[in-house]
C-alpha cells in the first residue's frame, strides 16, 4: 500500500519524519511511501540510511507551510508547498491511500477538505485522537479540535465516524459511545448537548450510552467520546496540562528532599516511565482527520521517528479497514441540510 | 461577622458540617455561625463538642433538598428545607454576610438567585474556584458550571467579578486575565470566544492578557481564567479525571512491582501526600457563588469538618472584604441588554 507523507511537517522534519518513513518500510513490508519535500534534503537523509529503494519515492516541493499561517490562505497560495503537494499526489493516484503528516494542524485539516473533499453526506469532518485509559483500553475522542462551533448534526456523524474509527483502529465491536456533557443525567448540558442527546439515542448506527463528565474520559467506561470541536479541544488540553503539572509537581517534590527522596525516585523510575508512556497518546500514533475520501493521520508536531513510524502503519491499518468506505456507508444519506 | 451553615448539605452532613461550624468558631473569635437543619440531631452532635454557645445558634429545618431534585422545583416547594431556610436567614438580618453549603450545586445558585437575587447590573452569577498552579499561587476558573450557555456579555461580567475575587481571595492586585481558548492568537476561537476577545481587550476595570490555552490554566500565569460553564465544567472535571487516573497508574504501578517498588513509594510518600494536597482545590474552601448580593460559598459535597471550616473562614475573608460592593462597583452598569 502506498502512503504519502509529508517530509517537511512537524519541529524535527525532515530528518525524523525520513527515518520514521524508512523505520516503517522496514518493520511493514507491504508499505510503499511517497516522501513529499526539498528533495535534496530528502535524499541526503536517505542516503545514510538502510533502506528497499524500491519502495520509497521521493516528490519535490519547494516550499513549507508553518503554524504561523492561515491555513486557508496558504493552501490556497502555496502551490510548491509540500502539503499541497502532497495532497495532490494523495488524489492523483488510486494505490495511494493515506497520508501522514506533522506539520500545521490547519493546514493538514483545510488542505483535506480543499483538496481532497469529504466523503458523500459528512456535514463536518472531525479530528479524532486515541486517549489512552485506566482500564488500558483507548478512547476515541472526537472532535478535537477541527470544529469550534457545532450543530447537533454535526455531532451525530462525529458518533458515526469515531465508532467507526474505534472499530478498525481499536477492535472493538459495537463501541460505547458518551456524550461529553456537564452531568450524568439526560437532561444536563447547554443547548448543543441537549439537542445532540435524542439523536444519537435515536440512531441505530451507534451504540450510544449516554453521558460522559469531563472526569471519566479516561475511565474505560467509553470507547468513543463526542463533543464540538472547542470542549475536546479544552478536555484534550486540560489533560495534557494536568498530567504535566503533576508529573512537575512530583519532580519538583523530589529534588526538594535529600537522598531518600533521590533513592525513592530511583526505584519507582521504571513505574514513573511506564506512567509517561501509558499517558503518552503520540506514542502509537496520530490524530484520525475523520470524514474525507482517504485517511489522513495528523502526527503531532513534535513528533520524532517513532511516532511517524507509528502514524504510517496506524494510517496503513486504517486503509486496510476500509474506513473511508465504512463511514460513506454508515452515514444517513438523507441528513444533508447543514452540506454546504 | 455571622455566617449562616447549611447543617444539611453534603455527603457528610450533618456531622462534619457541624464539626466544622464549631472548628471555625475555635479558629476565629469573630466568627458567628447560625446552622440551619434538623435541630435535634444538630444539638446532639453540639452536645459532644466545646465550644463558646453564645456563637452557635441553631434553626430548624426539617426538609433536605437532594442533588437529585430538579432544583427549581425544590427551591419553590420545599419551604422547610434547610437550604431555604437557611436563605432567609441570610436575608432576614443585616448581620448575616455569608453563606455555606456542601449541598446540591444547583439547588444552592438557583436558591441564591430566587431568594437573594442579583447585583444590580450583572447579567448572570457564576461558580468560582480558586485551582492550584505550578507556581504556588491560585487561579480562579469562572464560570465553572453555573451557565452552560453564555453571552459576549456574561463572559465580560465573570471577568470583572473574578478579578474582584482574586484580589480578595489571593491578594493579587490587578489580576491577570486569560480567556480560556483553543489557541493563543487574538482571531482563535468559537463564535463566543472571538466575540468575547474585544469585549474584555476593551474593559479598563480589569487586566486583560489574552486567550489562555487550556494546558496553560495551571500554569501559574494567569490569576483569573474566564470561560462560558460548559467548558469550565469541561476543564475543571478533565482537571480532576486526568489527576485520579495519573495518581491510580502510579499506585497499581507500585503494586504490580516488588519489594524495591514498595521500599521506594515507602520513600516518597511525603512528595505524593504533597502533591495530592497542592492539587486538592477543595483544601482552602469551597467555590464562591459571583454575583449574588451576599457571600455563597459552595464546599465541595464530599467535604469532611476541615473543608467546611475552611469555607466558613473564606466566606469571612470575602465578606470583610465587602466582595459583593466591589463587584457592584465594577460591573458597567448600562450593560443591562442581557438582564432578566
Amino acid at each position: 500500500m502506498k502512503i504519502i507523507v509529508d517530509a517537511m511537517g512537524g519541529d524535527h522534519a525532515p530528518e525524523q519524519v525520513v527515518l520514521g518513513a524508512v523505520d516503517a518500510t522496514v518493520e511493514d513490508k507491504d508499505v510503499f511511501i511517497t516522501l513529499v519535500g526539498d528533495e535534496k534534503a530528502v535524499k541526503d537523509i536517505l542516503a545514510e540510511c538502510v533502506y528497499d529503494e524500491s519502495r520509497i519515492e521521493v516528490i519535490d516541493a519547494k516550499e513549507v507551510i508553518s503554524n504561523d499561517e492561515s491555513p486557508t490562505v496558504a493552501i490556497k497560495q502555496k502551490k510548491d508547498s509540500s502539503l499541497v503537494k502532497a495532497y495532490e499526489a494523495l488524489m492523483a493516484s488510486k494505490d495511494a491511500e493515506a497520508f501522514v503528516s506533522a506539520g500545521s494542524t490547519g493546514a493538514v485539516l483545510v488542505g483535506a477538505v480543499l483538496k481532497m473533499g469529504r466523503i458523500k453526506g459528512v456535514s463536518r469532518p472531525a479530528l479524532a485522537p486515541v486517549l489512552p485509559t485506566l482500564k488500558g483500553n483507548g478512547v476515541v475522542l472526537c472532535d478535537c479540535g477541527a470544529n469550534a462551533d457545532c450543530k447537533p448534526t454535526y455531532l451525530l456523524h462525529f458518533a458515526i465516524m469515531a465508532s467507526a474509527y474505534a472499530s478498525a483502529m481499536l477492535g472493538v465491536e459495537n463501541p460505547r459511545v458518551g456524550l461529553l456533557n456537564n452531568g450524568v443525567e439526560e437532561h444536563k448540558g447547554n443547548d448543543l448537548m441537549k439537542e445532540t442527546y435524542p439523536l444519537l439515542k435515536a440512531d441505530e448506527h451507534i451504540n450510544f450510552v449516554g453521558n460522559c463528565e469531563a472526569r471519566d474520559i479516561l475511565s474505560g467506561d467509553f470507547d468513543v467520546v463526542v463533543c464540538d470541536g472547542f470542549s475536546g479541544n479544552v478536555a484534550l488540553k486540560t489533560a495534557e496540562g494536568t498530567a504535566n503539572t503533576m508529573l512537575k509537581l512530583i519532580k519538583e517534590g523530589i529534588y526538594s528532599g535529600g537522598l531518600k527522596y533521590k533513592l525513592g525516585a530511583l526505584a519507582l523510575k521504571p513505574v514513573f516511565k511506564s506512567v509517561q508512556k501509558k499517558l503518552d497518546y503520540n506514542a502509537n500514533g496520530g490524530a484520525c482527520f475523520l470524514g474525507v475520501k482517504k485517511v489522513v493521520v495528523k502526527s503531532h508536531g513534535a513528533s520524532k521517528r517513532n511516532s511517524i513510524k507509528a502514524s504510517i502503519l496506524q494510517a496503513k491499518l486504517l486503509a486496510e479497514n476500509n474506513i473511508c468506505d465504512k463511514i460513506g456507508q454508515a452515514i444517513p444519506k438523507k441528513t444533508t441540510e447543514d452540506e454546504e
